[in-house]
């Protein structure tokens, strides 16, 4: 299974491709699509979309990973943020994929194995269980990352307990 | 001058097209696109990206005029309503027009010349002003119309400036 994880933002969209087979993962490709703060934010909107469906079309992954938003701070910066998530969802939609969502609780605990994990904690690991020689960089690549496996693992943990119910 | 107003929501997304020759305003075309709450918000963001598109397509209006969101309540809606904002926009932009923003207090200006008016006002300024027999419902089609005459109001303001300028 080809999996896509996705850490939204409108300045910076993280994302990353892996490959799961058993519980085996590995790394097809990562980075980030940035736009530029002087473009006006139709612009940056569009190039997101575009961008994200060009990477689509590039690895042909089947399921897209994006992690929740919280925001403890204002809402201009939710709703703008909020405005490229929609987006991302679309790029995605529009391809075909199906798309899962996760928490940042839900992801920590998938990585880390605990909720209240530091994000420093969760990125060694996404170095650790992608065999990467460094955590990858900016931090959204990683988290893009991280979200990508937290799917793959839950995805196995609902075969296990598919198996575990039919063998009853 | 064809333009597109447009109210922003995942539930109800308000639309209203009106053409403006001179200082006159004449309407083409308005309503809402709505979206079940039983369905996931991906298929939601999917269905108002397709119908807006289509209602662009049907119209052929030369720009957009959308309200910008300011929220009291929680970042949780905030990035929910985001997310539909952005997907408009990207409709919008991916059909090739123009977009112009307007806060709440330039569209309450440009109607009732008050920024602190009521929702009632503009209502019914929008119906004055296109010449309807009542109000059109739901409000966020009043309020997208809203946002279309404000921008025609924008746009015949700055042909103003631009001959002042000029005729020094």
């Amino acid at each position: 299974m080809r999996i896509l994880g996705i850490d939204p933002g409108y300045a910076i969209l993280g994302y990353g491709i892996i490959d799961m087979t058993g519980n085996h993962f590995k790394v097809c490709g990562y980075g980030a699509v940035t736009t530029e703060a002087s473009m006006c934010m139709t612009d940056r909107l569009k190039c997101l979309y575009s961008s994200l469906t060009e990477i689509i079309a590039e690895y042909e992954p089947e399921v897209a990973s994006i992690e929740e938003l919280f925001f403890n701070t204002n809402t201009k910066t939710a709703i703008m943020v909020g405005q490229a998530r929609g987006v991302a969802i679309l790029a995605c939609a529009n391809s075909g994929m199906d798309i899962a969502e996760y928490t940042p609780l839900q992801i920590k605990q998938a990585l880390v194995g605990y909720g209240r994990a530091e994000k420093k904690q969760v990125q060694n690991m996404v170095k650790t269980i992608l065999n990467l020689k460094e955590v990858p960089k900016p931090d959204d690549t990683a988290d893009a990352l991280a979200a990508a496996i937290c799917h793959g693992h839950s995805a196995n943990a609902n075969k296990r307990l598919a198996g575990a119910i039919k063998s009853r």
